[in-house]
C-alpha cells in the first residue's frame, strides 16, 4: 500500500496544461497539473471535475461569472458547464479529481488535448 | 458555482472521527475529518478510500505493514483491505475522497459509526 507525496510528484514534470495521473480509486483519477496563462473554453458531457488549488491563484471563468480559487480552496465544475481556467500571474499547481474517462479539453480536441500519463 | 475553503470548513467542527461532507461529484464525496488517537479495525467491501493528510502525521495500520502519511501526502486504501488509522500525537486533519455510500467504520457498526453530515 504505497503513499504518494504531492510535492515529489510535482517535481517530476514542468509542462503546463498536461495533467499527470498520480492515483486511481473507484474509477476516478487523482491528477496533478501545472497551469500558466489561459486555456480553451470547453465542457465535459459526462464528468464533474474537482480543482483543488495547491499553490497560486486560479481564475475559473464561466460564461456568466468568474470564480477566483486560491491555494487551499477547491471548486467542482459540474458536467455540461462550459469553463475556462486562467492563470494571470506565474504558475498554479492543481490537484484534479475526476472520472478516469475525463479528457482535459472536454468536448474540444486540439493541440492542447493531452493523453493519459502517469508520473 | 461555489468554491470551498478547506480551512474555513475545518473551523466549523471539533469532533474526532466524524467526517463532514464538503463536496460531491460523480457519486463521490469530498469529506474533511479530524483524527486523534486510534480508530477501529475495519474494511469497506465496495469502496476504495483516499486519505489526503492536510496537517499532522497519520499512521495507517494494515495487517501486514504500517504506512506513515505526512501532510502533503495521500494514500489510497483499496476495497476489502483491513485498515486502522492511528494518530499518536495531537490531531490530524484529513481530506477524504470516497463513494457517497462509504460509512466511516466500514463493515463494523459501533458507537463510532457516523451518519452523513454536511458542513
Amino acid at each position: 500500500m504505497d503513499k504518494v507525496n504531492i510535492m515529489e510528484k510535482l517535481s517530476l514534470f514542468d509542462e503546463h496544461w498536461s495533467p499527470k495521473v498520480v492515483g486511481e480509486l473507484n474509477g476516478q483519477y487523482v491528477k496533478l497539473v501545472k497551469l500558466s496563462g489561459g486555456f480553451v473554453w470547453h465542457h465535459h458531457d459526462d464528468e464533474d471535475e474537482l480543482f483543488l488549488v495547491l499553490e497560486g491563484t486560479l481564475r475559473m471563468e464561466f460564461r456568466d461569472e468568474t470564480v477566483t480559487v486560491e491555494a487551499g480552496e477547491f471548486i467542482v465544475v459540474e458536467r455540461g458547464v462550459e469553463h475556462r481556467p486562467v492563470v494571470e500571474d506565474g504558475e498554479v499547481h492543481v490537484m484534479l479529481f475526476e472520472p478516469a474517462s475525463t479528457v482535459n479539453t472536454g468536448n474540444v480536441r486540439n493541440e492542447r488535448t493531452a493523453g493519459e500519463e502517469w508520473v
